[in-house]
């Protein structure tokens, strides 16, 4: 459930009224806290709080309490506010008003809906979810270990959700040939025959509605939901053959953590998708190994997606909602806060609204617990700097330190990379992100325990060669991408000549180099 | 370095300005933002900013700007205000003042400090510590595993700076009989012997300025700082044999990690102690194993020190400090954000002035990072619940379930911590604690994959026996502290009705009675 607090006095004491509100109906017991909003009315002016979920806002709008299933006004509000507010809330029956006297919680506020007021539209959440002419179809872009586990994923949860989406997902396969029971075929052949990919998830039984597809274009043909899930270093080639010959209002999800960092900018992955194919595209990342989820050994993600205002089926009272092809939405911002170049085509009404509702259902396994933001910066970060921290902590370990050093290694590193994010996406970073999601601290855990980064450098350090060596006799000359990561992370910060402020970051790029010593690390922690 | 940064716009945007301070001074760069403090001056009536160290302030005051060694004032301050705050600065020469106007920088405002202004005891952070008459003396109580590691800690640092301390370390020693080559003799005097504690720390030479005393209201006398380190339940008769022989202005640093629960209160270790004896008392936690500190291998830790504020050494004009003997000083609150009931004697003027300063000198080593905090529930809290997570962690990792999973558990067990700390310690629970500092996250981590509570839990799994079995077959009857925990607080929040918003802590104890299977862990992730 979605909550939606209003309150007309800044001041108010937060912790306070989210006992109240917990306290006076069990109703509400189930609420994520994280997925509640304290909305401020009728105080005109005020600018948005840091505060995650808690947002000002100058008197009602409609907008306002749009995709909310729930709406508490607390008691003290005045009535003619309250009056005021649900009036402009009349034509989106979808949320139920609530007052925090505990007397009046049994009823909600606005049950006298005026029926004749409800349309189809409108009442997006409300309306059952068969009722939507169209369903959302779902392409994967990327068929590796990662790729094709979550393609996995994602087909049992369209077969199980048939009112959502169609039930096929395609998944593009870079064709290639496989010898499977002695004979040599093609992987999409095989992977449509056996249902297994035999080459990069063997064993794994795939959903039959899961349709490798050789042609990249056929692929995402039609798809509202494009998933992207390959190594970094194709997306650039992928997007230039993709371009033109996807929906207009696609939206993207990049299962490809990372940034792509030259000495002059940082790009967000999510954002460089979104740019090229003149979409919006989220991002996902958190404590996963792809061949243990494949094997439905359950763990966490977080996926943020800052759901563009245009496809926030907003109700304007003429049975249409905002931006439907009249020019009038609101645009969208990108991680610096600014209004991006391209305009956005909204997801057609006649479809179930792209939201975090439907994403969330979309990825969540009983086996994969989904957790929804809407800060790509956090998610985008976290993924890509925690390989520089993970190279750290295989460095400190493998020199025989223990574990009460690699935590500290691990702190100091969430605190460098919560730090860039501040620094070099201000407007648009929420901290919170990374202390509290799996994207986060979990993330960071698992890459400083049981991933390759670490596991590499601490076997460096452990054999008394280079790191660049060990790539070359144990990773059969792949990269580890903590490696490429700490260089163009390290050169961009000495571009702007602010590489000291980043002791631990600087640290790994001078051991990389061999300049440092790793027992220079607990130098980092005094002062 | 602490700093203090003086603006006078609320408004301000807040990493503008510490990117600017920032770039301004090399000086500055060594800095350590978490020592920062943003103080906005004019702006009258504006509450405490719930942001870490950014305080509001209705214009200047002299206490406003004591212990920061480095004032820097925005170049927007208008000049008037910037003369004022100066002038109230006058007496209290140990602060530098700067602009952050760049041109301006180099040279500090105020180097034409009347020298008749400045007093010995006014200025105490500029006054060369050996020229106080008296030294701190330090006492540790306990002399266990942990007790005999930090009291070797702290000895090597009262050795190091004897401008500020006394070299002998006093630490009570429960008298008993050990054999030693053969031949039995008191505890007390082999370690003042051989400089070993045989029994508790074998094999670690102690330095010889560490003093075993079999008495307590010896070990105790004179002491300025007593440091606790002993198991919990003894700590109750220990108070009591303490009280009233003990300096009535020493202060006190808890190594018992935890809380008192039971169904009526929850009560910090740190505040037992210091109601009992009429001192303040802080606390240390961290991503600490014993013997490993005593080995000198690198870890870091967190001290909670709220240093009262009649100890905040503050020069009024009269050469005395507030408080000093005159009854007016700010009185000192508790975790409630309650004045203490009891009055506290300040620390005398001819002591080096007992803050964070003097902690952090006194408990740092080249092997030990400490990092302060005022927030003693943080630090508490988190040392005290996260053993029910590394019970759960235990669980989950018995069960077969990997790292991710393992991770999942401690992400939700923090965010359970910090619910609690929420909403029992709403008045000055600081959520950055838990999350920044090595006792949050950092403790959790090391508990969870490195230490008794769960590696002992997952043993019961894998064997499938209970734990009590576990307590009975592998610990000689010693009980693990998690299940303790775990039980108290369960009852605690029972009875108050709220154990449904902790469902992880429900859920250990559920798994503790046998009601509730390991397996049903996943379920908990589920919406």
């Amino acid at each position: 459930m979605i909550l939606r607090l209003v309150d007309y006095k800044k001041s108010a004491n937060i912790p306070c009224l989210l006992r109240t509100i917990f306290s006076v109906g069990p109703k509400l017991r189930d609420t994520d806290p994280r997925r509640l909003s304290l909305f401020h009315c009728s105080t005109p002016g005020l600018p948005h709080s840091p505060r995650r979920n808690i947002h000002s806002h100058s008197g009602p709008s409609r907008r306002a309490f749009s995709s909310h299933h729930l709406c508490v006004a607390r008691s003290s509000c005045p009535t003619p506010l309250l009056s005021d507010i649900l009036d402009h809330q009349r034509p989106a029956p979808p949320l139920r008003w609530y007052s925090t006297t505990a007397s009046s919680f049994a009823a909600p506020l606005n049950t006298e809906q005026p029926s004749h007021r409800r349309t189809h539209l409108q009442s997006a959440k409300m309306t059952a979810p068969g009722s939507f002419r169209r369903k959302h179809k779902v392409a994967v872009i990327g068929s590796g270990n990662w790729g094709t586990t979550v393609a996995k994923l994602v087909a049992e949860s369209t077969n199980e959700h048939p009112d959502i989406f169609e039930k096929d997902v395609q998944m593009w396969v870079y064709e290639e040939k496989v010898t499977v029971d002695g004979e040599t075929r093609n992987l999409t052949e095989v992977i449509n025959a056996k249902h297994q990919n035999t080459k990069y998830l063997e064993g794994i039984n795939l959903p039959t509605n899961l349709v490798a597809n050789p042609s990249l274009v056929d692929a995402a043909k039609d798809a509202t939901i494009l998933i992207f899930n390959l190594p970094h270093e194709f997306i650039g080639n992928i997007c230039r053959q993709l371009k033109g010959n996807i929906l207009p209002y696609a939206r993207g999800i990049s299962c490809i953590k990372g940034v792509t960092v030259t000495d002059d900018k940082i790009e967000l992955i999510c954002e460089f998708i979104g740019e090229q194919l003149d979409i919006y595209c989220g991002a996902l990342s958190g404590a996963n190994i792809a061949s243990e989820i494949a094997n439905e050994n359950w763990c966490e993600t977080t996926i943020a997606y800052n759901t563009p205002p245009c496809d926030r089926h907003v109700a304007n009272g003429n049975g249409h909602a905002n931006g439907s092809g009249n020019g009038t939405y609101e645009e969208h911002r990108d991680s610096r806060g600014k209004i991006i170049k391209t305009k956005l085509t909204p997801v057609p009404q006649n479809y179930p609204p792209l939201d975090h509702d439907v994403l969330h259902t979309l990825f969540s396994r009983p086996y994969f617990t989904v957790s929804m933001v809407s800060d790509v910066v956090g998610v985008s970060l976290g993924g890509a700097l925690k390989n520089i921290v993970a190279i750290a902590c295989g460095f400190v370990e493998g020199h025989g330190w223990n574990m009460t050093a690699k935590t500290a290694v691990m702190r100091r590193g969430m605190l460098e990379i919560i730090q860039f994010a501040r620094e070099f996406y201000p407007e648009t970073i929420e901290p919170a992100t990374l202390w509290e999601e799996s994207a986060g601290w979990g993330d960071m855990i698992v890459s400083c325990t049981a991933a390759r980064n670490w596991r590499y450098s601490k076997m460096a350090v452990e054999r008394g060669v280079s790191i660049q060596e060990i790539e070359r006799t144990e990773l059969n000359g792949q990269k580890l991408q903590g490696i490429s990561t700490s260089r163009e992370v390290s050169s961009f910060l000495r571009a702007r000549g602010v590489e000291d402020k980043y002791p631990l970051f600087k640290l790994v790029d001078g051991i990389l180099d061999g300049k440092v010593n790793v027992n220079d690390i607990p130098s980092l922690f005094r002062k």
